[in-house]
């Protein structure tokens, strides 16, 4: 029996163990996905005990909570910090087979120095010993960073934000790492949403566009790009429910929707295409990345929207993607040859074959991404390896990124290194492929960091 | 290399064996969804043979002789038990890898202590040793189930149903467990078959109300959920092909329907929901839970149709379920507070990770279901429960049921323990859970039973 | 460890090992879909490097060259043979966990006695060595066949070939094997195409029918059918990239097309609907097997189109099947009783589960088919057995297929043959099913080549 989450944690062959060892371990990393908010970063934010570092904005654990029965009281209101905290430890021996369950008892070990699982029996002296770290000097987010070897991390943000947080973070010489900027423009892709002209008026004032028609939209969402691309923004992200790729009336659809009329589904799609696709030949342009985030439906819970709002752990796996769709989208792009570096993430894992296949026909251009949200547990990243390997690439992967907002969360680079290195020493040791450690070893680091900082750091031109 | 289906079968592990042995092969059965007949029950059916037991009525052991080439006449057809019975034996050892052979062994071994594996060359021997005791005073469908501890079970039934049979049965004080009704009203919201105005002229005519607008429908389910909840019904059961959820005019498409006009795929979406909300806000009241069984494709061979009727080992795996849809339904029910307790199944596997993930918006009063019927294989359960822990949670889980009309069926539930505790020894001796077996006994149990037991037998309010 | 791809390649068990080398690996091979070009065999064509045997027309490789970043210069451009044959041996060592690097390593050990791993360093080496092989006499294609024990093979053939070149090898009498043609009418299926009308022209030429309606379509395949028939065709093919069965008015949509009018989706599924219709009941009367291939959408790159055309390597897997439109085709061909024998193709391994037991609704007529194109992989194989031994049936499965136009690609009946074997010993030494090796290795045989050479070559009546 292997020990619990000891230091060969997932690997379970002689050659996982060497080369997670000698070769993923210690790579840094870069983290091109995620939500921290850079505010913390630049003002060296400390917390003060677990709850705080955890339980404050996580709806992933708010979502687990529930599921086991917890009240709303003990998750998201007004219970002390403590017996938050008491409500997660009493969760988590529950959560058996979940990744909360592994990168909860990593944190503690990497960031506390605590092996002991978490439970209601062991919480107040894991609380109390947490806490006396917490406070430590060394334990604002710039610490948490560096103490993962993060060189690199994209945070998410809108094309209205001034990007001063990032300025004053790459003024910072106390912070060793980039944290550059990703343009996420959803809601002025959302034509249908009630939101949508009031996003567009703050974009406007913004860029001192006066946006009343399609071309204005776009002149304004240019300048946005000129604005991070300054900020060093190397990579932009979109998100869809639905994708629907279509080419039609795309003016007179923003038209009908600038002046308050409802656009059918199909003008909704030639209008969103249109921005979309504008967008695509803008990022090439500019060697930018584009990350495509697929078939996540969102606040499905009327009572916790009406009491917390959007990310309050609502969120579900939706439809497939039209496979169409996607395609008519990234050929239009090649056509023109204006297709820019494209990661596609679908959210339901029934699509995993689809993405790998489409990404792989405008390979190396387009890659299939890793295993997103609801797969990021070892089944969901072992199958998303199996995916790359079997019907794409892995040599080339950009591997792990977080998708988080929790400043511990870099610990899921390990979740991922492990399982990859466990994967390689399985099909080595099963003669399915030479016993090659120099070759496998340049592999893995390439897929833990290097092809992310190539990416991301080296190939503006 | 391990023994045929030993005392330690799919159990690879110390902690497996453990758990399984210690925990859960003692634990009491409550079947929440079969379909016995009550008769069979009431009356203390016994059975004269094998294929009397087996091939009577089972449309799954049915199909897989036709798959392996059996002619109708020894399936379904004039031939003898005994000839039947050859048929069958004939089958099995194709069945590699299928779960009817692996029940059918299991039902050898706990039910006639034959394990002996089943083939043409044992057959008769078989037929034999079995013969005599299937004619033994304790082979009635009450010994039967009691032998597998049974303590309470579900049957499904027609909401014009008198019940009497559960009734007869709830006096019988030689009968040790309880017998619930299940409310399955499938016909009654089917607007569009040729027999739904009899089917309400049924309903109508049972509860003494005059079916004629969507009120009285409404009337009448509730007279019938009145009468089922009098006889300790605690269940109710939808199942839908093709589940299209939308708000329209209801009353509107009843009196089309009723008046013989053939309805719209909305229109029919319109009535069928409505009457499904409704229902939903009834159960709430009750207490009662609501379970969803999603994608079957039923009937499709003519064939067997025109021979055989329903049921007759044609159905199979349909469309996946609109997660729009489902999120839609289930919200409109939680806006108003009445969203009853309840479970999704799912046939199609590619869908597990949408519906447990839809269920988790929605948790814990909407729980994933266990692996549904093409599902109950070993590789299914595994699926299903890998899925419950990864994005659902397993520790509240009802755990499994029958399905089934076959009175021996009830090794399935411990096909299904073995394979539960495989997956939790797994876990603990490859170091990704602490080596905890009182915590992880407890967890079994509750999986085992005491949560399907707390569900059906404690919670009415 | 296992030493890397040795004799017990992926036999991780004594049973499979035994049930390998005893039972498979001897089996004589039924390759009943395949792409090979009749010329090259009637003409005993010989290859005179590695490159022109694995690199001219195989997209499958290109594709994966592509994918790690090689340039098209040196795929399908004008490189030199040896220059391509370094750009492949340099992409081999990244294509870990991918079928190609086994079939590839097969190949060097099967036909070139090479054991060593291919990789830029080995490059020049394999190079010289298997250079001197293929210029052997004994390296034309007739013997390439003959070493894999091949005894039938079903070319894929034009409707208007006139199969001249099946003739010569037939009575070439140092051709010890059958090469069958296989009738693949697709691009007279296809009235929303642009070539539909030069197709039925040629096709109304070659037999000399005056195509001008749906009946004189139907008498000229009818008439191909029967040109096969006389040239041993036993097996058709139709490949859909989305199919949509609906009955309508299938005369009034042939001449709409015909007229050089556009069809709607609805018009051109019905007139599709019809000739497919009609040519299920021409197979069935001719006892002609007929294969679907579902689900994969061609050509999606435009870059590759312009450069290559078709079969450019930018195919992928598209949408999910619509059961509905599966079971009412298969349905309406039983209803009438002219259901011919049927292989169900998938492409989407999400589709598995639909798949299979769509078949097993119409078995033993309808049998799912084996892991098709992108899901040829050691995974892939292994859930397309699991899913025939949980929801269809393994026993009669008729096996592999290379469906490749490589004459060296013959190996993938051994992956194949050793997945299957190391599947079947699993289930016995896990005590999953009797340790039987003489029924298990008949079982073996069966799915191996009997089933296949079976259906092929003894079942005409």
């Amino acid at each position: 029996m292997n020990q619990f989450m000891d230091k060969d944690f997932l690997l379970d062959t002689p050659t996982g163990v060497k080369l997670y060892h000698e070769f993923a371990q210690d790579c840094p990393i870069v983290d091109y996905h995620n939500h921290l908010n850079p505010r913390d970063i630049a003002e060296h934010r400390t917390f003060g005990n677990l709850t705080e570092l955890w339980l404050e904005g996580d709806h992933y654990k708010w979502r687990a909570m529930r599921a086991c029965g917890v009240e709303e009281e003990y998750i998201t209101g007004n219970a002390s910090a403590y017996e938050k905290f008491l409500s997660w430890a009493e969760t988590i021996p529950k959560l058996i087979g979940n990744p909360l369950y592994h990168w909860t008892h990593l944190e503690l070990q990497r960031y506390f120095n605590i092996a002991t699982p978490l439970s209601s029996v062991t919480a107040p002296e894991i609380w109390d010993k947490s806490k006396k770290i917490t406070t430590d000097a060394d334990f604002d987010t710039v610490s948490l960073l560096k103490k993962q070897k993060v060189i690199a991390l994209c945070t998410t943000d809108d094309p209205t934000s001034a990007l001063h947080l990032h300025e004053i973070i790459a003024k910072d010489k106390s912070i060793p790492f980039r944290v550059l900027p990703s343009f996420r423009p959803d809601r002025f892709l959302s034509p249908s949403s009630k939101g949508w002209k009031v996003a567009l008026a703050e974009l406007g004032e913004h860029y001192d566009v006066q946006i009343s028609d399609l071309s204005s939209l776009k002149e304004a969402l240019s300048k946005a790009l000129d604005h991070f691309e300054q900020y060093g923004c190397r990579i932009s992200d979109h998100g869809f429910t639905q994708f629907g790729y279509c080419r039609g009336e795309a003016d007179e659809a923003f038209t009908k929707a600038f002046t308050g009329r409802v656009l059918t589904k199909a003008e909704n799609d030639d209008l969103v295409s249109e921005l979309l696709r504008f967008l695509g030949e803008e990022y090439n342009r500019r060697h930018m990345i584009m990350q495509l985030h697929l078939g996540a439906i969102r606040n499905n819970s009327p009572r916790l929207w009406d009491r917390i709002g959007a990310d309050a752990g609502a969120d579900s796996i939706g439809e497939l993607t039209d496979p169409f769709a996607l395609s008519a989208f990234l050929s239009d792009l090649e056509r023109d040859g204006v297709l820019p570096k494209t990661i596609l993430f679908n959210l339901n894992p029934a699509e995993n074959a689809m993405f790998s296949t489409m990404a792989a026909n405008f390979a190396p251009q387009v890659q299939y991404g890793p295993a997103w949200w609801f797969n990021d547990h070892i089944r969901g990243i072992d199958k998303q390896i199996d995916e790359l390997m079997e019907t794409g690439q892995l040599f080339g992967s950009l591997g792990m990124l977080t998708d988080s907002r929790s400043f511990t969360s870099f610990v899921r680079h390990e979740y991922f290194r492990r399982i990859l290195c466990a994967k390689l020493g399985h099909l080595v040791e099963n003669g399915q492929y030479p016993d090659d450690i120099p070759f496998l070893g340049k592999m893995v680091r390439k897929i833990c960091y290097e092809n992310a900082a190539k990416a991301l750091m080296e190939e503006q031109k």
